[in-house]
């Protein structure tokens, strides 16, 4: 590979173009669990189908596949990204999938909860409590990679965490309703919004932010894979089992038989729950 | 036309489906300085051309073919809304045309400033001042019809408010840098959207709000028409003269040689200028 790194510029989701970097992709890879054996087929296969001005989006489709046929559970994990983006088109499994990490760090979680703010009327994403602390849980999802959540997202974000922070109780006394706003996306921040939100005393959790605790490590540190991450589902499958509610990989160990229900066939029963197990059955229900 | 209102039904650019209603059509085309003999021909070439579904845009593209027939100065301020809406693709010249508007008010502006906020660095779209009171100005522009700024705009547009409004001297020391902020957009606000700025002090103008002082009376009450409101200019000749930062009908008045650096030829400048004179001659430039 080495002599193809030198050579080729690979373009980003964002339109910029960059030298690609073989580093990048091996720790991409390493990263979701592949071992330096697994990481040298890959780049091995890969090679021939590099040209210049290659997508990044292109590179990861093609190491995905090869991945795939190496090891399923690998190839899963490295789609998290993507695996999270298929939440989408709404935002109702994205705020699902954070109220269950959430719950999973011990949190109690109520979803799209309405309330009453000192202007306006507001549907709050997530309302989530633990150790007597309530925080006013705002999620943002984007359907497209290389989208960046601005510093409008946290600064909005604020505006509705003021005026709910409060709640009124007679005249002019008022007790505290929240104790934090937080903004949660799947995608990064830009430095202006990490610069607001973190000033105001927001909690801010994007793809790769904070280092530690960003939305990357609390999925796998939980396990917490959505079963849009599966490849052995179709996506309007995934679709399916996302419209019954259910997001996660491992709501799928003890339930075979939602797979039915979703139109599966029998007989591809035993590869979906050997990958689901492999991806998600080392931690309990 | 009776008959017709009773049956038919319309679309509008939001998707609603709504009655054909022949007063508001004729109470657009009355504001737009039609009498009532020039309203009831429009209508009467208008009618053979209406059809069940039929889009309010379809509507209003025929009225306008045929107003512009009978006077081109009413057919210009009747698309004065559309009109504004072709200042885009960018921001630029709507926040121009939205400082002149000021300028004519007694305001002085400036466009375009970088403050340091409290947390952050804005670019504030117009700093206005008038009689040792200065407002921090933000331009929302949507470049289709049926937008609405929603709750969000006004919330980020606080934070930023917040964010800017006062200046640290020394220590604890601060001072007013902005008594207060304003939202203009060309489009308009949701009910949500007009219930959180007002309750937080702000100065809302959209293209039908406040029923006193919105952008269409503003426009209307000092001949502020946007170029691109002229029917004698083709849209390339429009977004040629904004890419050399002029941006209203008035500014061509004493500017013909502004017309034909744009690339227009002779034979064409008396026509525009009789349009010009027209819609925007009765006051002084």
């Amino acid at each position: 590979m080495a002599e193809i790194t030198d050579k080729i510029e690979v373009v980003k989701s964002s339109g910029e173009v960059v030298p690609f970097s073989l580093r990048k992709l091996t720790s991409s890879l390493r990263r979701s669990g592949a071992d330096p054996a697994m990481v040298e087929e890959v780049l091995r296969q890969l090679e021939p189908s590099l040209y210049e001005g290659i997508s990044t989006k292109k590179i990861y489709r093609l190491a995905y596949a090869i991945l795939k046929k190496l090891s399923k559970s690998t190839a899963a994990r490295y789609s998290l990204k993507r695996g999270i983006m298929e939440l989408g088109p709404s935002g109702f499994p994205f705020e699902k999938f954070i109220a269950e990490i959430l719950n999973s760090q011990g949190y109690s979680t109520r979803i799209g909860e309405f309330i009453n703010g000192h202007c306006v009327r507001h549907e709050i994403d997530i309302v989530a409590t633990k150790e007597g602390r309530t925080y006013m849980i705002e999620c943002k999802f984007h359907n497209l990679l290389g989208t960046k959540s601005d510093v409008k997202v946290p600064m909005y974000i604020h505006s509705r965490f003021k005026d709910v922070e409060k709640v009124e109780l007679t005249g002019n006394e008022f007790d505290v309703r929240f104790h934090q706003g937080w903004v949660v996306t799947n995608t990064r921040f830009t430095d202006d919004a990490i610069r607001y939100g973190t000033c105001m005393n927001m909690h801010l959790v994007g793809w790769d932010f904070p280092a530690k605790g960003s939305l990357k490590d609390l999925t796998d540190v939980f396990e917490l894979y959505p079963l849009t991450c599966l490849t052995t589902l179709t996506k309007a499958e995934k679709q399916h089992l996302l419209e019954q509610n259910l997001v996660l990989c491992k709501e799928l160990l003890s339930n075979e038989s939602l797979l039915l229900k979703a139109g599966i066939r029998h007989h591809r029963l035993d590869g979906i729950m050997q990958e689901v197990r492999s991806l998600c059955g080392h931690t309990q229900v």
